[in-house]
């Protein structure tokens, strides 16, 4: 169905340095200092192979689903969406080289090609190591299946240009489209949830099994990267393939029932894939769009239901369009009532929104609820975390502004956001990444 | 298994006011303001149930466990935990009377009752009802099956006695052994995660289904009671039936190994449920101890393996007490290795908390992890969210003194706390602390 799914099974990392003997386990882990990280890490990676048939954790429980992590594209973004998601942003540290950068990207692909296979971050994981060292993993997850885990990566513009600094050799690599998004109508951003160098999307039917990740990964950037800003979701807002009931977002309402299908391979390579003619480490990568939209939800509740059907255009209970027939029914917007008005509000969500009035720009939805406890007011912090890929920030672009006469935005604010351009896969016993530093 | 289990199966309830004609069913939200809301309440309990047989939502989706809602206990005591907690804090609103806080009561249960069925709040519920009102439910877990929801009641000290101040006529019904806990040693609570005149307590194994309750519990409350502080958690960190496995918790070890299971009716009986000899709102309930209990996982997290083990009293792979045997084996605190010393420390956690070492004193956990994003220093503000029920505050008390010179406290901060009781469970039709007002 996704190219996940076609991609050939994960075979244990294979990377690319060779291990200098008697290097320390600890440089794995990022528990040295900056300098110096980088010099370990690609031994210990390679450390970590030579035993890594010894995977002390045998995965157990409900959910056994795995993803390949190598492959043409990264995992996370075709695969069925899943319940639960911990997303963080990360920001490199100061005095943090080019060597440190990558470094920890072999790192990163290492522990996450074992662990979305529900393997430790290491061959000797959380109780397989030497006694009087801290354990390689964190052990939570011990005795979970994978889950479905997913881990993607993302590169911020910031990881090329931060401010006009060229901290890593990448400046001259920066695609001109990988730069912070546009001022919206109606932005409420708060710099401490926005942007960040890189990201990581981890999502799994486990909570703890993405949080288990977003830790364990956070652990290994130590002294090299650390978290900027994280998010936990659930409940997916995006239907990602047919047989997914479309799910509803905490205004009630179904979500995500126009988004692209992960097995529509002609929209994914129209809409959603980097295209083949550009740089290696690009092309089959996509734009993660990411924006936390609180929504006030005491105030949504006090609207009447015709209200909020009005403003989102489709009906509350089975999400029909209200031009007539069922969710799946393509709406009419030039469909008149007996009044001679458009059944479905020239300012709806739904008409906004749609690619018929956008030029077809279509994107591929792959969102999350979130509640994050309550405010002073005794009011819940709630909202979507909307993730979105395209081929180009262009798209996203274009539809949020479209959005901006949105008669729902009374009812929401954007507090957060960030842009991320997500590389293509990474080749067995590579990492993501690799060909931009060839 | 559980009393739960062997109540007769919920029946819709049969209020006992009787239902005025005309009553508006904003009433029933407490959408009026508080003075007027006692008054509509009972009402639209009423009027609920002459088209109750209507409900609008016919539950699909993949847990359609139920749990009755009405019986000799409230659920989500002896339940067998879920996956997911959502935990809320309320305070009554000034100027609220005593008919507020039980027409609150009333509100409470009757949308309890249906939720917990996999219904709707109210008959009409997030679709059915007229177009020109706010929809009774919020509409989030439409089409979401009743996912082993229970929703369990509690009365905080503040609701008898609000300093010096009997707001609600019950002083001379409070319990002496219900007053706040005492200081503990180490203790950094914040007031504002702290205490509260109410609590409700929503178990469930699908988040959304949780959160679902809780925001419609909050907005029936809306005028009368307000939410104080909430709290989200997965993956239970408590073993409440055999056929549980062990879940880990943050620090990666197995927890709630030796907790009460529910379906040990001798130590139920001895332990968790108030005796029979006391008031009857109160016989057969329980005290319910809450504590948020952040982990410096960070700190945790470079510790050796064996100094892990060490403070834990149990090895990380297999839970197991460190004098040997499985996970299930009694530790023996007295066997001691080829140095003389204990093979389980003085100040190890499992040994200052035995009931052996406490004058038999044992509770029932319940508690589960939580991961509320990251501080400013990029590390995740995660922990423990603590809930243990015990027939006396004295149980959780003695524990906790023992736990005093626990060599796990470096690595953990009591920043939240509560305790409330949590009243019998509602007979049929009736409401949770009726007979408090009788």
């Amino acid at each position: 169905m996704s190219d996940e799914i076609d991609a050939p099974p994960a075979e244990l990392p294979q990377s690319e340095p060779v291990a200098p003997t008697g290097v320390s386990r600890r440089g794995l882990l990022g528990l040295v200092g900056a300098g110096a990280a980088g010099l370990a890490v690609g031994g210990a990676a390679g450390a970590g192979i030579a035993v890594a048939a010894q995977a002390s954790t045998t995965p157990s429980g409900t959910s056994s689903t795995t993803y390949p992590f190598f492959g043409e594209h990264q995992a996370g973004i075709t695969t069925p969406v899943q319940e639960h998601l911990h997303f963080a942003s990360y920001d490199m540290m100061s005095r943090t080289t080019r060597e440190d950068l990558i470094s920890l990207l072999q790192d990163w692909s290492y522990a996450a090609s074992r662990m979305t296979q529900g393997l430790d971050v290491s061959a000797t994981g959380a109780v397989g190591g030497p006694m009087e060292s801290p354990p390689d993993d964190t052990g939570e997850a011990v005795g979970l299946a994978a889950s479905g885990l997913t881990i993607t990566f993302g590169f911020g513009p910031t990881l090329f240009d931060n401010a006009g600094q060229d901290r890593f050799g990448l400046a001259g690599q920066r695609p001109p489209e990988l730069e912070p998004l546009p001022a919206f109508l109606g932005d409420a951003l708060d710099p401490a949830q926005s942007g960040g160098d890189l990201c990581i999307q981890a999502c799994a039917d486990d909570p703890q099994v993405a949080v288990h990740a977003i830790r364990n990964l956070s652990r290994i950037a130590f002294g090299r990267a650390k978290i900027r800003w994280s998010q936990l979701g659930f409940g997916r807002t995006s239907k990602t393939t047919a047989a997914q009931t479309t799910p509803r977002n905490l205004f009630g309402f179904k979500d995500g029932t126009a988004n692209i299908l992960a097995d529509d391979s002609a929209a994914l390579a129209a809409d959603v894939w980097i295209a083949q003619d550009q740089p290696g480490w690009m092309a089959g990568g996509s734009y993660l769009v990411a924006r936390k939209i609180a929504m006030i939800i005491e105030s949504w509740d006090r609207v009447r239901l015709s209200e909020q059907q009005r403003i989102i255009g489709r009906d509350k209970a089975e999400g029909a369009p209200l031009s007539g027939g069922d969710e799946f029914t393509a709406p009419d917007f030039e469909a008149t009532g007996a009044n001679g008005k458009p059944l479905i509000d020239q300012r709806s969500h739904v008409r906004l929104a749609h690619p018929d009035l956008n030029d077809g720009v279509r994107i591929l939805r792959r969102g999350y609820n979130f509640v994050d406890g309550n405010n002073d007011l005794g009011r819940l912090s709630a909202g979507l975390f909307f993730v979105s890929f395209q081929r180009s920030p262009a798209q996203f672009v274009t539809l949020q502004r479209a959005l901006s006469t949105d008669a729902m935005n009374e009812y929401i604010r954007h507090v957060g956001s960030g842009i991320w351009l997500v590389p293509a896969g990474a080749t067995t016993g590579s990492y993501v990444g690799a060909a931009l530093f060839a």
